[in-house]
């Protein structure tokens, strides 16, 4: 009988913030897979790393970061035939996933290749935007009010147009776009609403009024704009 | 000194969801509040009891269910200073949160009451987004697509205007707008890209593809749009 292929959702980055599930099914793994930057560095492994047990198989999947998309698929393809050789050998197999494997998360590239053959169950995770409206100490939405998760790259008139029909907003993956972001929420009148946030939840977390924001930010940070309408907040 | 005032997020119900940091603080809690229906059912309650402290002092705050907002902001007054008094006399107070505290939770009408005066820290949860994608086994959103949160007692044309940008979508609290929205979503071509779920995560869950979905609707439930546009999935 195949094992079983888990996506575990690990949470914004402290590992208090990891599921009781999630921690219960690395215990019990056969094989810990996770997602690394070539060279091996693996956040996901640094969330984990006091649960992995001593006497599994890991299996780190190093993905090349480049604009073009083929290497990094090529790196999913041999991962995802690693993965399926143990799960016809009848081992269960997890897959550490930052944040929520659903939820922008690479998990899906695998979960695309092998769910069709094999079990595969989801568990899901506390995402950043979570992670970073806890930092700010802002309410999300509240009621009736729309909120839009939005990728920095995208363009500035692509990006305009949702925030018009939204009342709070995240700006992921904000990055070498933060100059752009930043002219653009100005001119909206929107920045007085607007929080920075690096690391959400970790140790070295960085918590800024967006006019104060530094001038580079890492790939991995966040702009929150939380203009709620509820007159009772 | 006063004590500190914690928003703990449960996750979506099944008690396996909640992190360990919400386990470590509601077993170390002196007072433990959660919302309440008025007679005393508590859903938070329900999700978080096997970890409630047998010696803590319970706070049950009852909310009334009313179309008018301000039986229920009488109910915040009084159980927001109910709490007061317990943190001016030093002791820790956690409330229990469904799912995430700051993700149209109720847990922001204490804390707007109660953050001005008290030390607040709100520990972050898994959404019931992420626990429906998981059940729908449906990935929500990748590389720079949008997702938008909707609140389905929206008017249609609101509605239909914020879908219209969105790559994939969650409409909340469908309950008795579900005919409404089953409307909308076939006139839009959508209902092939849309399941209907309740209660996501805990034993009685329902995963209906929207064609499917029963005539009445209760208030949790949820219909998961995901009409991705990434080629490589």
């Amino acid at each position: 009988m195949s094992g079983v292929l888990y996506g575990l959702g690990l949470g914004p980055g402290d590992p208090e913030l990891i599921t009781l599930k999630t921690v219960r099914l690395i215990k019990e793994a056969d094989v810990v897979a996770y997602p690394a930057l070539v060279g091996g560095d693996s956040f996901a492994r640094s969330i984990a790393q006091e649960f992995i047990p001593e006497d599994c198989i890991e299996l780190s999947i190093e993905i090349p970061m480049a604009v073009a998309r083929a290497p990094a698929q090529a790196a999913y393809d041999q991962g995802a035939s690693t993965i399926a050789q143990y799960l016809s050998e009848g081992l269960n197999v997890v897959v550490l996933c930052e944040g929520d494997p659903f939820f922008y998360g690479s998990f899906m590239y695998l979960f695309a290749r092998l769910s069709g053959e094999f079990t595969t169950e989801v568990i899901p995770g506390v995402t950043s935007i979570s992670a970073c409206a806890a930092a700010v100490a802002a309410p999300l939405s509240s009621r009736n009010e729309v909120l839009t998760i939005l990728p920095a790259p995208l363009p500035t008139e692509e990006l305009v147009a949702r925030i018009g029909v939204s009342d709070s907003f995240a700006i992921m993956k904000v990055g070498r776009h933060l100059p752009k972001i930043k002219r653009m929420l100005d001119e909206l009148g929107l920045t007085q609403y607007a929080h920075y946030i690096e690391r959400a939840s970790l140790p070295n977390q960085v918590v800024l009024p967006l006019e104060d924001a530094p001038e580079k930010a890492p790939y991995f940070s966040m702009i929150l704009v939380t203009k709620g309408n509820d007159p009772w907040l």
